[in-house]
């Protein structure tokens, strides 16, 4: 097909939209591997999970063997209202980079919350609902996570009680008012509602808190109040398998048209894009009936992938959560105070962790300022006002199609724009200044943080 | 055609966009009053014009009688990038008020400038670099038109030079990063770089600067530097007929599925948005073809349709630019300090005010705590955190919703949704905490102004 019949903008009808989620773990040879409970050791059971995770949610945590999950009616309707998300022909940066190589993104910055975190959050606010609870609890960092769920209970009129660490709750509050007018409450974390905020605040009466902290306090308000249970963003499989839908679309546009990439790429901080990106490519390649080169992106301060090695840890600072298998730099990392956002997780989903140690795909770390200068050209060119976070898969596209043009090659690249960088202009601005800087941890650093793994 | 059988998003195709823009005046009997020379009093020509803006924007201004203006191929490649924009059916802002009415809306937002003034930026830079241009200046309040022009400039290669008021450039930094991100200088006005400036900082030191005033200094710059000219994002006649696309496309989506709708509802203060949204219904209506409710909604702050006068004005406070006869509450007339952002000029254009003089359309003028509590009803059903000025043509929406439900009747409604309110965060915090007020200037206040109307 000729490039010019392909349009700007592929959209999908609402008749050729994924009617189930695609779970990638019913494709995998070597399953991931379990949560287990940090006191036993043993892997987490539907018991175990259900005081804090609604049950649909744990059922759909735990299925390692069911390929499709049926979306409900009214998930799909509530997609309606800002998916299918466009997959675009980045016709303007190809003549911007004079690059023989064909680049699509999927772009999942035009809703409200801003990114693709909706997708999950609006199938966890509909199984809370179904459930018959009042609530759910939450931690946001940056805000984003915490915009989507706030407008997903809105919807279903559900309460939504965010922590919001209480260093962000002051200097985004922005993003802070974006959840009060979808009705959520939102608490500088750590608070005097929680045992844990209590006893961290006597201790250190000046904190500026922690996603640690947050997560904490989030999941014991969702334990110790009836009716609620408690979400989680990114990094779980239920996450993986709603986040799907990206890759469901995708490949279906790209089908419509006789499309067939050659390399997908993502960036990854927990791995909910990423995961939702690439499943039914994965999919594929799991099933030997395609290949493709998949392509995780992270940020050079914090290289999960890349340096860190791959191991059960705790799933946040705090300890509180069960332990997962993953690549991790160490639950007591602390990456640099830098702007990759929700790139800044010291560990990986187990799904992806078993993919990338299954020599399935591939790692690359990217610095900051790298980042932030391709994010500008693709501003410039592409008109979108990209997040950091997706800046990094934009910054391994162009360095990717650049290398096409030395090798006169035609591929087919397709990455995934995950959302828009409207709350993020004060690093844009620090770009603009010159006070970026691109700070990489020593191997001393990681080492000393993997000493505190878990031992057994 | 049964209510289901309609998308919530209905998307035209790439090949049923509009080719050519509508000029609206070729179809008004009575034409809108000429700009005048402000020394002279004679309408001003070409010649007079040309110093000032780019020649071919002069002779879209000046053309009353030329029905469709073709759009160059260059245009049209860069609305590809974000146009269509959907034409969303509101099924759950329906579902929520329980009204048998139908709502549509044009949402405009789905671009990285924010809303519908990049339909005519890219028009007013492309047309400045066909002549030969260097590049363009113009002044931002909010920094919504600079922002859509400073990213209309990237894409042709034109220098962008920004007046932005004072009081703005220090409290909105984020609207002027993304300014830079797209390579735009942006001066705080007044500034030293213009004799205007120069001289209202010795008269006034500590001056926040004004909207008039950024108006003087951008002209200043452009009639005095070699190869640039002045852009204006509302008001004129050739802002309305670019934004006709908006129209446009409206009335394609809704033939499409053989939609008539009743009322035509849209925001107004320099009338951009409404002046291209109504352009093709107000057509119909104009040659006789078809009938419509056409309802501009004005804030009660600045109420230029339903409280000011039809009389020949300064366009600036400054009174640097052409006289035009327009619905006026004086030049001097100075909204109190609000959020209705964009709607808070003083005037309207000259097409608009002909058309309300000739009982053509309706007006309302509404409070701004109304405004927002719509704004945040529609955000938490239909996702879209709108803007502050779109949220009047909601306010509306949803009033007349109501009164179908109350008599039963099943109207067809649509209003434009021109724009999103990531960056007017700071009023939906006012709103939230209950210090929003509704300032509503007093019969003497509106009469003292219109005192200092020019007298001829």
């Amino acid at each position: 097909m000729s490039q010019k019949e392909i349009p700007y903008k592929i959209y999908l009808e609402e008749n050729e939209t994924p009617t189930a989620w695609y779970n990638l773990r019913a494709d995998m040879k070597n399953k991931p591997a379990p949560l287990l409970n940090p006191a036993t050791h043993e892997p987490m059971s539907k018991e175990d999970l259900a005081p804090v995770f609604c049950e649909e949610l744990v059922n759909q945590e735990l299925d390692n063997t069911t390929r499709l999950i049926h979306i409900p009616k009214e998930i799909r309707d509530f997609y309606k209202m800002y998916r299918p998300s466009p997959l675009v022909r980045a016709y303007c940066l190809e003549e911007k980079l004079q690059t023989p190589a064909k680049i699509y993104y999927k772009f999942e910055g035009n809703n409200t919350s801003g990114s693709h975190k909706l997708n999950s959050a609006i199938a966890q606010a509909y199984y809370a609902k179904k459930q018959g609870l009042k609530g759910v609890t939450t931690e946001t960092g940056a805000g984003q996570w915490g915009t989507a769920l706030s407008m997903a209970c809105s919807y279903f009129g559900l309460d939504c009680k965010v922590f919001m660490v209480k260093v962000s709750y002051e200097q985004k509050p922005f993003r802070r008012e974006v959840m009060r007018t979808y009705g959520a409450s939102v608490t500088p974390s750590p608070s005097n509602e929680t045992n844990v905020g209590r006893k961290i605040l006597e201790e250190f009466p000046g904190t500026g808190g922690s996603l640690g902290c947050a997560i904490s306090e989030a999941v014991e308000v969702a334990v110790s109040t009836p009716g609620y249970r408690y979400v989680l963003g990114s990094v779980l499989n239920q996450v993986l398998l709603h986040q799907s839908v990206i890759g469901l679309e995708t490949k279906a546009a790209l089908d419509k048209y006789g499309i067939k990439p050659d390399m997908i790429i993502g960036c990854a901080g927990g791995g909910s894009n990423l995961g939702g990106l690439i499943a039914p490519f994965m999919g594929e390649k799991l099933r030997g009936e395609a290949d493709y080169r998949i392509i995780a992106v992270e940020p050079a301060s914090c290289p999960s992938f890349t340096r860190g090695t791959y191991a059960y840890d705790f799933c946040d600072t705090g300890m509180v959560c069960p332990l997962a298998k993953m690549y991790t730099l160490g639950s007591s990392f602390m990456p640099a105070p830098n702007h990759a956002g929700g790139l800044r997780y010291h560990g990986m989903s187990s799904t992806l962790s078993q993919l990338y140690d299954d020599g399935l795909m591939e790692a690359v770390s990217v610095k900051q300022t790298d980042v932030f200068a391709a994010a500008e050209q693709f501003a410039r060119v592409e008109g979108i006002l990209p997040a950091p976070e997706s800046s990094h898969a934009i910054k391994v596209a162009i360095d990717e199609a650049l290398r096409c043009k030395e090798n006169g090659e035609e591929k087919t690249i397709v990455f995934g724009l995950t959302g828009t960088g409207y709350f993020d202009l004060v690093a844009y601005q620090k770009f603009h200044d010159g006070q970026m800087d691109d700070y990489i941890p020593s191997d001393e650093e990681i080492a000393e943080s993997l000493k505190k793994l878990p031992q057994f």
